[in-house]
C-alpha cells in the first residue's frame, strides 16, 4: 500500500523506505516494469530523492540486493571446532533465517534477484563478493573456489526449499535436525577430499 | 515477438505454441499482470482457444509448469549399482539438464513458479506429486520423506547455481566433476544414517 503524505528529506528512515518500495515493486512487477516514479509514490517521496540517493535504477537494484549481514562476520570463529564447522555453519545461517524480519527480506532479496537475466547477474556479482569469499575463507586450498560453491548450492537450497518454496519436510524440520543432516555435507564440502576425476 | 497470423484450430503444436507463450510471459511479466488475450496474441490463436484447452489462468499455469520429462522414469534402475545411486542420481540429472532445450524450458519454469506467492504454491505441488515422489523411492525407509526433501534441496540448488545464476565453478564445472563432488551427498542422504537429534 503507498503511504500517503510525502516525508521529510534526508535521514536513513527515508532510504530504508526507498529500498523496501523499491523490493516489494521489483518482486511484484518485475525489474523491467517497475519505475523510479512508482517506487517514490509507493515509498512517499520524489522520484528525485531516489536518484540523489542512488542514481539509476540499476544502483536502485544494487542497493536493494545488498545482504543484511556480512557473511565473512557471521561465519567468524566457525572452525573453532574444526570437525563441527560444517554444522556451525548451518546452525549460525538457518538462526539467522528464521528470524522472521531476516527471512521477509531475504526471500524478498531472491525473488527479485532471480526473476530477470539483470537482476540474476547483479545477484551472481553480489554472491561472489560476499557469500562466496566468506566460503573460501573456510575452505581447504585444493579447488576453494569449487568448493565454496558447492556449498553455497547446499545452503542455498536449504533456503529455498525451507523458506522459499516451504517443502513440508525441509519447513517442518527443526534448525538442529537440519543442522545434524545437512552440517556433514558442508564438512565434506570444505575440508575433505572431493575426489574430482582427473 | 508475437507470431504474425492464426494458427489453424486444435492440434499438438497449438498447445504447445500457448505453453511456451504462456511460459515466457509468465516469466517476463509475472503471474499477476499477465492476460489470457496477451497469451493468445503472442501464441497467435484466439483467447477462447486457451480457454477451451487450459480453462482458467490457473489451469494455464498448471499446465506451464508441468515437467519435460517423467522423473520416476528419469531415475529408473539408479540403484543398479547400490554404492553409485548418489553418482547416477546427479549424472543423470546433470546430463537432461545439459541438454539446452530442456535447460531452456526448466529455467523458464522454474523462474515463472518462484516469482509470486501462487506460482510458488502451484510449483511446491508439483514437485512433491513428481520429483520428491521419485526420490522418496530410492530413499531408505527411515525419514524417506525428509531424505528426498534434502536430495530435492541439493540438487535444486545445483540446478539453479549452475544453469539460472551461472556462479562460475558450477557453470564451469564439468558433469563428471559435479557427480563426483555431489555423488556422495546424495548418496548420504538416501541411504546413510542421518544422526538425527532425539
Amino acid at each position: 500500500m503507498a503511504r500517503r503524505g510525502r516525508r521529510p528529506l534526508g535521514g536513513p528512515d527515508t532510504r530504508e523506505a526507498i529500498l523496501s518500495a523499491a523490493r516489494e515493486l521489483f518482486a511484484d512487477r518485475g525489474y523491467q516494469a517497475t519505475t523510479m516514479r512508482a517506487v517514490g509514490a509507493r515509498a512517499g517521496v520524489d522520484p528525485a530523492l531516489i536518484h540523489h540517493y542512488f542514481g539509476t535504477k540499476d544502483g536502485l537494484l544494487q542497493a536493494a540486493l545488498v545482504l543484511p549481514v556480512d557473511p565473512v562476520e557471521l561465519l567468524a570463529g566457525v572452525a573453532a571446532d574444526p570437525a563441527r564447522t560444517g554444522e556451525q555453519v548451518v546452525l549460525r545461517i538457518l538462526r539467522l533465517w528464521d528470524d522472521p524480519a531476516v527471512q521477509h527480506r531475504m526471500v524478498g532479496l531472491l525473488r527479485v534477484g532471480l526473476s530477470h537475466p539483470h537482476t540474476v547477474d547483479v545477484l551472481r556479482d553480489m554472491l561472489g563478493r560476499t557469500v562466496l569469499v566468506a566460503l573460501v575463507g573456510h575452505a581447504a586450498p585444493d579447488s576453494a573456489p569449487l568448493r565454496a560453491a558447492l556449498v553455497g548450492s547446499q545452503i542455498g537450497g536449504l533456503l529455498l526449499g525451507r523458506y522459499l518454496v516451504g517443502v513440508p519436510p525441509l519447513a517442518q524440520a527443526s534448525v538442529d535436525e537440519l543442522a545434524a543432516a545437512v552440517g556433514p555435507t558442508v564438512q565434506r564440502y570444505l575440508t575433505e577430499p572431493l575426489d574430482l576425476p582427473p
